[in-house]
């Protein structure tokens, strides 16, 4: 063996959703929007001048983070800016759990979470959700290097208030606590507005999601200045130039169209009430969800077996072969036409 | 205070050269194409499905990396691809340097790599490189933790031969050599058919000089399997999806048209040659090139003075404050209008 394998950093990666090439794939598996980016953006697309590509974007993002300060009602130097929320959490744990004190996650959350104190080597603690998976706020009140967590959680879509947020920050103000807000857009009550409260609080959004955008990669954390001028050093320490132009632009362009917004949330959100019934009506148990996607349970099959039964017949859903969760399937809210057919499915299934 | 301060990752960020928003400004300050990207970029581009942004791209770009390696004729898995040259190296570095022993680069070199090393911890030696900033390869036969060298190098401009980069290898079996080849298609020899003899040697490349495409962000590195994997671990364990879609169709596009690219490259040696000739003709030495810059040094005239007179004249160089070169400027080669009026300013300085 060489001698050089011997300084490679070792890690046991995170392994994404499986994003099939096959065409007629019902794809529930990786909580994307079923309805495609606002029409500004293909407008915005079409203006795009190709030429100016020869030419670095922006590296300090500044009319995107600008464009988010505004509708966030907060400055520019509040906001930074990433290649999805992936890459804006994973900047966010270089630059601020530094602590030889563990951190402190849900035992069950973002499966990253762990993947990220890895890499980074940042010892970890995950405190233990309940049995309905809700946080006590309890469990965060002892020492520790950070926090974090998502909310709405995933992968089991409960949406903690509040209340429960500022508890924990009331307990945690010497350490910087994190808000993984991928899914708030979907029903639940963003911790935006506590910014201004606690200097610690940094809160991440992404583009991925509720706004129809996987593909492009855009990612914002909001807090107070110095969290954010931290992480942007950090940022300009790895890689100066990481938008492109094209992000830039139709990322601001995305943001403008308030009432397509809304118009593509009610519409999930409508599509997963009813998804809750109808998965109901077929023996399932369904988490309370203020997401994009549903955790459900059935009475009697086990969840692996119904994840590869529906895969067969090209319906693609998620199974974390992971304690506590190995029996919840999570179900991304698609189109009408997309849960019909899994509901067809369903009902193949013996 | 608050001690959640004490915990943040302190470092000092890489600056990048300026991107000036007003227009007017001869640019020749970033070592950008002055020509825009192949026609097949901008066909793409009216063919890009805007729908197709709500899924998420391809976590292992494989149809780019699929078409490099035919480029260069490697296999797929000789092939990473990251956002940029930057992402690639920075990447490389947390993913190979991870020894105790000091790695080595040359005193005068890209400024990003000392960046990254203070922000992973990695410990670096800088050889000096002789009065005409070559390299000594002797200076890395002594025990080390890597070895990078940029070739052509950042901001010189000269070019090392494969002779020497054989000799370094062969004296470093135990370590990953990294050679940064960001300008090696403007007239430099590629380390890239030595990958077939050197297990540890892993060459990176980019996009944003001699395709035009600074602006999208496509970089990547080739070296042996085992190499690649290691990177692919650490980038998955980082940000599953960086390549966002519309980079990865373009990217594809770019590599088609051979002869747009050997046009655009002729065009440019062309006007580097003349460039050096007029530079001269003003007073200038300037070191042998084999990039798209130039680095010249005046026989009277102070480099940092004369940068500023032409920067008011809305004319961008580049001057770097630092030992060794700060009598010098970084010149990137434009268009012959562009270099024209840049002699123009030159004669009016006095």
């Amino acid at each position: 063996m060489n001698t050089w394998k011997n300084n490679i950093r070792m890690v046991v990666p995170y392994v994404p959703g499986e994003q099939p090439k096959k065409a007629g794939v019902v794809k529930l598996n990786t909580n994307e929007n079923p309805y495609p980016p606002a029409p500004g953006v293909k407008a915005a697309l079409e203006n795009f001048n190709t030429d100016s590509l020869r030419l670095y974007p922006d590296p300090d993002t500044k009319d995107l983070a600008e464009a988010l300060a505004v509708y966030y009602e907060l400055k520019y130097e509040n906001v930074f800016v990433g290649v999805g929320s992936d890459d804006v959490l994973a900047t966010a744990f270089m630059t601020f759990f530094n602590s030889k004190t563990p951190i402190l996650f849900p035992d069950v959350s973002y499966s990253f979470y762990s993947v990220w104190a890895e890499l980074f080597r940042i010892p970890y603690e995950r405190p233990a959700l309940d049995s309905e998976f809700k946080m006590n706020p309890k469990d965060y009140y002892r020492e520790n290097g950070g926090i974090i967590f998502p909310n709405p959680n995933a992968p089991t879509s409960v949406c903690e208030p509040l209340d429960l947020i500022r508890d924990i920050l009331d307990h945690n103000r010497d350490v910087v606590v994190i808000v993984d807000e991928a899914y708030i857009d979907f029903g639940g009550e963003s911790a935006v507005p506590l910014i201004q409260e606690y200097d610690n609080l940094l809160v991440v959004q992404t583009f991925s999601k509720s706004r129809s955008m996987a593909g492009i990669r855009i990612g914002y954390a909001m807090g107070n200045r110095e969290l954010i001028d931290a992480m942007k050093n950090v940022k300009f320490s790895f890689n100066s130039y990481t938008m492109n132009r094209f992000a830039l632009d139709i990322g601001i362009e995305a943001l403008k169209d308030k009432q397509y917004f809304e118009d593509n949330l009610a519409k999930i959100i409508s599509t997963r009430e009813e998804a809750v019934k109808e998965l109901e009506k077929r023996g399932f148990t369904v988490l309370e969800s203020k997401a994009n996607f549903l955790f459900a349970q059935h009475s009697t099959h086990y969840a692996g077996d119904i994840f590869r039964f529906l895969k067969e017949r090209n319906v693609y859903v998620r199974h974390f072969n992971l304690p506590r969760i190995d029996n919840y399937l999570r179900i991304t809210v698609g189109t009408e036409e997309q849960m019909k057919k899994l509901y067809e499915e369903l009902d193949n299934y013996k």
